[in-house]
């Protein structure tokens, strides 16, 4: 039971459709819940990557007859998203996935004025539209087929707040919660569950990726921000899950900024909310100064580096 | 001076390029800053309304040296926003605006399950890339050009918290919010004011045209809702920008929902936000369950609204 007195939500002999669930977060999440019993389809573009995915799951296999299986899907368009899920559920005796985490994503950080407008499209493809149309596409199955389902959004602590270089991943992971959000509210006329996981920084692959073209003013911000494996991250999303959290976090910062940004969004332990809200109402601002400090410090840096790029009149 | 010491801004000798300035917000906007001695170019898609704003903008013309122009553009691709916003230059002396006011926008409301891809499309286009993409034009030729401009967007009470039936709408416009607040830090760099606009529900022809898709249960769910009509949104978007605040609002529910949801944006008086907030955080949680239990209520109807649409198997 959860503190709440709602039965704790079980994997065992569920079918859980993870996408990007080839490496990071997703097939950290899929080890777990393999783990737990469950039967796991996994969806994501590189299929030697979905392949070693799926051989490091039969090492955790708890019975022979757990199914894993593996698509391959880009997942940005509504119909490959539609695609992929009807691939998932053939693959599983047409049966809806009992729930669907979303856990593709990307992020490619750089300064508002640098980008292009197909970095801007992409940053909303791979931030927002990469989970919504599965989620969509979901929604809409498990209302057809009455499956009393689970949807999993993945946002990020810069769904709660935002920094400098995010221009085109942090809109999308506000826009995120404000879908979850949203169909918190609406999806209970089908009696599916709809959650967030806000994780911080994650030593993943998809890090690596985004440093390489991150401002040198973000990364000197980030400097002191103490991050999570991706196993880490996957065992608090997890948690969350089973325990029915509308909004999930795994590091004190990013709860602190959950219990500081909360308004309607469902809470936790009231009290623990309230104290940590009024930390927030005064660690956030000064910490808000020192960035602006930071930042108005870096201005002459800054103007050369503009020159040197043309980007100055 | 506003109350932080910092000289209010006027709007007086000011280029100000309004999106949606045709009609509702934009027109009410643009009415005041002329009023108060700016010039006023206005973009928005129907040429009819924009002759007509114009005539309207004549009417108060404070003197003969105020320059009104307008411009029909549709703002929801990347290149039609830079084409506007160099039109808006060009028709202005090849100089870069002083203010952006980005007053364009819709909303569709609809169940997410009977949503088409077109009309999520269509939802983050109107509620974030139509003021998005000119945000990005003017913040390059602001930079390029060392103008010390003022980019204000409009959001909604939406962008700080959601109801059902606005999974193309409340996104969009969380969206704007991580956006603006990334902007806020980042656009310091080149001396750009980077505020948003949370106006509550407006009687516009935009609310008009949203009440015609709108599922009953959301308009019975703001049955008592009260709405502003476009020029006191107006004023109160103009003061907030005139005080120089990141986060404007102009009715009492959304300051509630800012100062509520406010974590490291900045705020207002620190003893009132205070107090907002700890009433947002015994009376948001008493309407949300007072909404879930409305929605709760809705489940046999709907029953039945989805079996004669064919959306149950």
């Amino acid at each position: 039971m959860s503190c709440f007195g709602k039965r704790t939500w079980d994997p065992k002999g569920k079918h859980c459709y993870v996408t990007g669930g080839s490496t990071g977060l997703g097939l950290a999440l899929s080890t777990l819940l393999v783990q737990q019993g469950a039967d796991v389809s996994i969806v994501a573009r590189n299929e030697k990557n979905l392949k070693a995915a799926i051989e490091k799951l039969e090492t955790v296999r708890q019975s022979k007859d757990q199914k894993f299986a593996y698509y391959s899907y880009s997942l940005t368009s509504a119909r490959e998203s539609q695609e992929a899920l009807q691939a998932v559920i053939a693959g599983h005796n047409g049966e809806t996935p009992d729930g669907v985490f979303l856990c593709a994503g990307g992020s490619k950080p750089k300064f508002f004025v640098e980008m292009s407008g197909e970095e801007l499209v992409q940053g909303m493809d791979m931030g927002y539209w990469v989970q919504a149309w599965t989620a969509w596409a979901a929604s809409k199955e498990m209302a057809r087929t009455r499956k009393k389902g689970k949807i999993c959004f993945v946002s990020s602590t810069l769904g709660y707040m935002s920094l400098i270089g995010y221009a085109s991943y942090s809109p999308a992971k506000h826009a995120l919660r404000g879908l979850a959000d949203t169909l918190r509210f609406e999806l209970q006329l089908y009696n599916i569950d709809v959650q967030i996981f806000f994780p911080c920084t994650m030593y993943t692959p998809g890090y690596e990726e985004e440093n390489k073209t991150k401002p040198k003013i973000t990364l000197k911000l980030e400097e002191s921000d103490s991050g999570l494996t991706a196993e880490q991250a996957a065992h608090a999303m997890l948690a969350g899950i089973k325990d029915h959290h509308s909004h999930i976090t795994g590091d004190w910062i990013t709860t602190v900024f959950r219990a500081s940004t909360k308004g309607a969004s469902p809470g936790r332990f009231f009290l623990k909310d309230w104290a940590l809200n009024i930390f927030g109402c005064i660690a956030l601002p000064i910490w808000r100064m020192t960035v602006d400090r930071e930042i108005n410090g870096h201005v002459a840096e800054h103007e050369t580096y503009l020159e040197e790029r043309g980007l100055r009149a």
